[in-house]
């Protein structure tokens, strides 16, 4: 029994004490993602990515989505399909059918639907079902672009257009795209643990670089990226957008944009400063349902492989390498954003100036809410096949002191 | 990336898709077991198996049945005793209790009780318990015949005759009964994680033979048990009879008479047609609660552990020694029903046709749901105690062309 | 087939089984711990230990007390601190923050926290923070005294004196204090899956003793302990106390002494009976939240050690050495308790004279609940530093047949 263990805290009424706290309440509109909410509904009316090509196969393939459980496979033919998992007929899961040229075979009765869900087969009924034209297995449209696969999941009359980016249009000498479905930029498991927000928040947030990627858990990334920037938002049609100034200190100034776009655009440059220039990759933040999101990364690169040794280590280790204790001692974002709880306590929140791009991205987003509930369009979405790609303005750019571009 | 990677869905406006579908709903009142619910009554007004004789010991063994959690064993007397697990007392498990001569003793503080729930000491009380004799255990009758412990879980005055089954009375030379727990007929482990109603109403499906067991996993039976059949259903008293006609390709004809039987009978020859007859065994769904049953099996035998080789097995493998991936390859029984979810999707179902059996014995529980409600007896409750024992019609016969019994 | 299989039990009505019985109900008042709940708000009124003094560390550790999630950590000034987990900025949990000479620092943002929650830093808002003074992470007091943490987790303007006790206080020659937080006397392992009360009420038992410890499961303490005591309790201002006089074989009598304590103390003695005398040691019955809790105990010792080695052993093994089969075989308090349920069913008990302890305990939380309700302080709280220790009367002693004490 040390001294210590004996000393009394002085007496006095205490303030600021956890005692009557309200329990935590968070912005449903902008974290629930089912069919039906505001935000789901929003989010529905945007193409999300929900594969790569690759898992598009004659394995179906259970995928969960925007909070829907849903299979996904390729015909005979090669066209991938989004289907309801349980069969029109009588509910049994599409993950045991059989994929064959014209579609999917439930296991039970050996009804076949095609990637449209009409009902081909209904072999255990007479003449083969006279009625199967009348049946219908629910599904949602997908199309295949930029090494993933896309789906539509809102209502039929507003499906828009799915929209081409520059960066990934316009590639370089030497570069080509690569996909990535390890939820790179998410510092930690492909799926994770949190609502999607709290990632999406993250993008508008380049304070947490110099502090958790820069100092927190030792260099993460590079020196550079660890000198506290000067920091301006704007909100444009599509996104909000981050400048961030730094001085290095041999005297030249690095200047970064990064930007989050709706609905779950990630469009950071590299914090590795491999090279300078226009962004070289977009990720979008899937939600997987109101709790765990996933990644999903497109990017130009000049080497098989490149985007997937971008994932974060420590000391050498990928996060699923490292332990319990070693999480705790080098948190990355995920640790920060499961941190938050498995959803936000907006509640509790003190935002203050270097927050104000998480105020601007939520705004937008309120907006965009407004619209859908007033039967308006949300911005970003389109309907012209022709319209040209969209233009983002990130990248990281090395000026001198005197602002003379050098890279 | 390759050519199918930006190929895009023709536009249009989509037909059929998944948006905007309502949330599956289930008929409550046949689905849900419980104490109080409508079908959970109608079960109580029956006897059903709720372990083998070997179950009952002087081990206390924990059971759930109906929703119910209870404690089942057997006294030095011989007796099986069913009771509720937290002891009249203070509530702690009679399954850490000891059993004596007399009854089962709580560990906390020494109740003993009979296997009617009687209160024989209460050793921490004066005179071991002046009040004793006003203390019950809430208990449930049982009795035991075919092998299995079978307990009533109704209201006392409405307690039936245990019906006796004359495939299970009358036995040929060489037969004998067995009994059997691991849920033969399930095609999966023991117990099965979905409501009841779905194996029930598989009773009634003898198309889904054809194509699951038939062709999708290879062939689970027998190759005749492939051909497609001619069906006919009829209600009787007490339960739903299907009658498969096939044509086999030497031109004989099988015959083939399966029954689901009130309130949770499985009357089903032997789709192996091993033997040709009358059926061969009874099987009874036991509901564990409303999200997981198994099923008890009795039948003639002429050889000892003949019902446990009955299991299916794949590529010479039980369902629990197969992979995830086999499962999903070789689905079986308990994919098919677990894969219409935990509990069925009634709202989202398409009956056609082939389901006649399907809407039969719904109607006929519907009608026995209304008797109980009406205060009426359901069918198959009966209270002669010298009642013939119950006929089926099940069995699987042979006939040349000419429909000349040759079997 | 053996005979019994056929055996039926007589018919007639069955009385006393367990059909209709209503769904079980507990008092949630006396039961419930988490904010605003009315035994949660009597809880709050006194101090409870957290931890031992070592657990608070430049470790951040999880702690979990009445249903709220705490973080407990020590600065580099040797000050333990206990916050709320999630950062008052953005929420992500201290968990993962770093600790230094002045707090605990946040991973994602870098905000700095002393141990009352003073926000000291924000070093990405200009000038670290120009409104940090008015951030404050929310925090409870603490202080250290027998070698273990305590907390206030209730109203500021209501903070009693940590009390002192006569029996920690004054040592008897060679004896020092020792701190345990293995959940001594529980019977199982640190946490223990259930409500608190379970564990509180079995303080006043003294007759589950006798049969749980002193012949159902062998002799778990001594052959004394086995014999069925007279027992007497007694209602004083802040507690229940137990007097179980005992003849034993040799014609000398024990007389033993109980209490349990307001708000959750334990003050047994020894049931091994080693020495006689006052009591050696406390116990504090700390509610995780409703449906776990766990026990720390602090004892004047001899020997380094001593307190861990009274846990309970069966063959030799310490509760998580043994089976599943073993802890059903040799059940003890921690199968008796969580036997009950993760809550009790008050609805369902039956007290009997054996239980009047029980029964004066709960008059005496009802009463303490009525005093918080009208606003008055509940028994046991004190606001006087100079207040003397707390004396209890519990201990062992023996007498001769004639009463003449002899130890």
């Amino acid at each position: 029994m040390n001294e210590r263990a004996n000393a009394i805290t002085p007496e006095g009424i205490d303030t600021g004490t956890a005692y009557g706290r309200p329990a935590p309440t968070y912005q449903r509109e902008l974290v629930e993602v089912g069919p039906g909410t505001p935000m789901g509904e929003l989010l529905r009316r945007y193409w999300h990515p929900v594969g790569l090509c690759g898992d598009a196969t004659d394995t179906p393939r259970k995928l969960r989505v925007l909070g829907e459980d849903l299979i996904l496979f390729r015909d005979g033919q090669g066209r991938p399909g989004l289907l309801y998992p349980h069969c029109a007929h009588r509910g049994t899961s599409l993950y045991y059918g059989k994929v064959d040229e014209r579609g999917i075979r439930c296991c039970y009765h050996g009804w076949l639907f095609d990637v449209q869900g009409h009902c081909l087969e209904q072999p255990c009924e007479p003449e083969g079902g006279r009625s199967r034209g009348r049946r219908r297995q629910p599904w949602y449209p997908v199309q295949e672009r930029y090494g993933l696969i896309w789906a539509y999941l809102g209502p039929p009359e507003k499906k828009p257009v799915l929209p081409r980016y520059e960066c990934l249009e316009v590639l370089d000498e030497g570069e080509f795209l690569e996909a990535d479905d390890s939820s790179i930029g998410g510092g930690g498991p492909q799926v994770i643990p949190c609502n999607w927000l709290q990632h999406y928040e993250n993008l508008v947030d380049p304070f947490h670089v110099v502090i958790l990627h820069g100092s927190f858990s030792g260099t993460q990334f590079v020196g550079e990226m660890a000198v506290m920037p000067e920091v301006t938002w704007e909100t444009h049609e599509i996104g909000v957008r981050t400048v961030s100034m730094r001085s290095l200190p041999d005297g030249r100034r690095l200047r970064r944009i990064s930007e989050a776009g709706l609905p779950t655009l990630r469009v950071i440059p590299s914090p590795r400063l491999g090279r300078f220039g226009r962004v070289e990759s977009l990720g979008w933040v899937l939600p997987i349902d109101d709790h765990r999101f996933r990644i999903y990364v497109v990017g130009r690169v000049r080497e098989a492989g490149e985007l997937s040794r971008m994932r974060t280590r420590m000391n050498g280790k990928l996060w699923e390498e490292m332990s319990e204790e070693e999480h705790r001692l080098y948190p990355n974002d995920v640790e920060a954003m499961v941190g938050q709880g498995v959803i936000p306590r907006h509640s509790e929140e003190h935002l203050v100036t270097s927050d104000r791009g998480i105020v601007m991205l939520r705004r937008l987003l309120q907006e965009q809410l407004q619209a859908v509930a007033e039967g308006r369009d949300p911005a970003g979405v389109g309907f012209d096949p022709a319209a040209p790609p969209v233009v983002f303005s990130a990248g990281n750019w090395l000026a001198d002191s005197e602002g003379m571009g050098i890279s």
